[in-house]
């Protein structure tokens, strides 16, 4: 057994290693992290919550969390059948950056249309889309009081994927400095991070951009456009 | 805690605190409610129980509901850790028509059917299909007894979004006078809201109109006109 | 309350009013039955046990069935906040044939598969198609032991839908006299009656039908033929 | 009662004969299983775990299943009310080349993979994709330590489906002689069958697999390309 057992162990509903199970189970039948792919963490205060790898999400329990701390950037917590997420860099970027919680799923919306924009515009490394009701449901960004407006546009950064996970943290911390008010980075052929200062609101966040992307894909099998000229 | 507790608290499955919240988790399955989009209202009596705005609808609890009087407008029951639903002006106008209860979804079936309906016919605001045996799930109209039949036309208007949900108020009561048969108005690139005389005929009517707006994106895909001629 | 409470109240788990229960629960889940679309029926000797009209399929009691006397046809319980439902003259159809099950859904694969054999054949009443390892799943018909192998040709007779549901029994009972060795039929623009031995055989007959059809609607959309030749 | 009930019955939710029903509801609710189709096995020491043939896998229970001894390949326990697998060569080729646990679907995603292929590359009988993150969700291959890379291409071998599922054992032999490296194999207008050295790493290969064959179909549709050159 894992030292620090009282880390991962509460009654309450609301403890970051039983949310991340809840949220873990969710984002199964969502579709999010088949095969034991994607992840969640949470920080709490100093102590950083995180879902191993390789573990089928659905079954995840709390004694299987690592907890980390924050400022040492040392296990507190880290059981010794399980490997440590290859996240969890990434995950560090977002909680450097003021974030409370980060997930990251496989969802297919999210790789289709990683896929569709690199065939339409090449290069150009970032989703748009306008005019959808649901834009609403992302914040303006950070230090940007309320959320993004139905006239407003939503930019999504994508950044190229990379033979292993942990070589992200640079180009995803540089996507950040360069759109400095997203709450998320598409990943090429990959997935998506999405984090916010909360877990409802990276929750709400995550499923606010899938419900866009499912959108934006089947918009490209009807044809019709994601932008108005 | 809110006043009024007792308004909200009920071992009644059919209090009406206790159906949003039963109905507020079967949505959220069906994708209606996603990233806390979405709403539902039931009148009854002189009481107006609607979900807050913001909360993770899979989640509700009854004591997150608001209680507003129907004649006053004033709220008997005002959760402080919660905001009232934008919603709310649009659902006391169905009320207003006579309906018992009503919802709205950012169903991506409904907010596709409207961009195809814009693509196809420009500024003709109207949903219209014919031929499909599940249009019998749908009333002909207040006042009117029984089901529009399996050869009458479903109508259902469309009308433009706002930056403010609010302010589809205006719109969506001259759509009501436009079509005084309509039980649901769709709202461009955001839902739809349908309304029903109690909670069971939104509830079904909802459903119904759903499967029809996700099979008409179906023919769509597939080459297969909406209306006969 | 109606009488004969005793015909559907059973704490087997595999009584027909529980079992009926069971598969709408279930059913509704599938998209088969939503807006209290679809009916499900069960034989079980002299007794016929059918779900009502109009009831809400996912909550469904056996309080709510409907038991008809197979032969003088007079119903021995008839729930009075019910309306019995309009698909019975077509359940006896199917018991008439021998059937101990009969399921009627209103799948949108089947709905669409209707459409598309309509634009792609005209007049000509029938879905066929063949090589798909699922055709295993139908039985090759009445009396001949045994179910369709993997190089026969699946074929379901469609009918023309019609204003009133009873007023199908007609066609039904026909297509059943042109295609004897058939356990389902096709309604045009409305869904599929589908029958069995028992309630096991008409249910996973019903599930490999809709597999078939989900499959046959992707297979146009990816422009592969439903036939070889 | 079949004889050796013991071997079924254990309150160890890791029992291989709880493990497959509970692995049979999920596949169940993923459309794997769809009309009793697929099947599911395991390999626990010399005894060989088997879901009867033509059960519906969601109500599957312990009393429901074979064992087999996998020196003599007899029946340790035969339920007299069900016939076994057909898919019992097949899983006992899997286990001889050193698997613990065998899964075969029917989902649609592999079905349409595999018409694709027929399609677009004649009799090759190869699937091939690369540059998709959930290609690491995939063994390198037997005695290779661990997993495909996110630069390696993703090969699954088609064969041709045959008229009786046991023989298909020839073929499915033979692919895994031509491709030593496969953790599964792929059958033409049928399904699938996924092999792991435990349940965990069957289930999360078979949902990784599936995962892939969605997203290709979807790329299909949306005109995107499965490899890059």
């Amino acid at each position: 057994m894992a030292e620090n057992e009282h880390l991962v162990r509460s009654a309450d509903p609301n403890h970051p290693s039983n949310l991340i199970c809840e949220l873990c189970r969710k984002f199964y039948t969502l579709g999010w992290v088949t095969g034991t792919g994607g992840g969640t963490s949470i920080r709490h205060g100093d102590h950083i919550f995180i879902a191993p790898s390789g573990v089928q999400k659905e079954l995840m329990q709390p004694s299987d969390m690592f907890v980390m701390d924050f400022n040492t950037r040392e296990y507190l917590r880290r059981p010794p059948i399980h490997r440590p997420s290859a996240c969890t860099p990434l995950f560090l970027a977002a909680f450097t950056a003021g974030a409370g919680c980060c997930i990251h799923t496989h969802s297919q919306w999210a790789v289709l249309v990683t896929l569709l924009v690199e065939r339409d515009f090449g290069v150009d490394a970032c989703f748009e889309i306008e005019l959808l009701e649901q834009i609403k449901g992302i914040p303006k960004g950070k230090g940007k009081p309320g959320n993004l407006g139905y006239h407003d546009t939503l930019r999504v950064p994508i950044i190229e994927n990379t033979a292993h996970e942990e070589d992200l943290t640079e180009s995803l911390e540089a996507a950040m400095q360069k759109y400095p008010d997203t709450y998320a980075v598409l990943v090429r052929r990959h997935g998506i991070y999405v984090w916010g200062d909360n877990v409802h609101k990276a929750k709400t966040q995550c499923e606010s951009l899938d419900y866009i992307f499912q959108l934006a894909v089947e918009m490209k099998k009807l044809d019709l456009p994601w932008k108005s000229s």
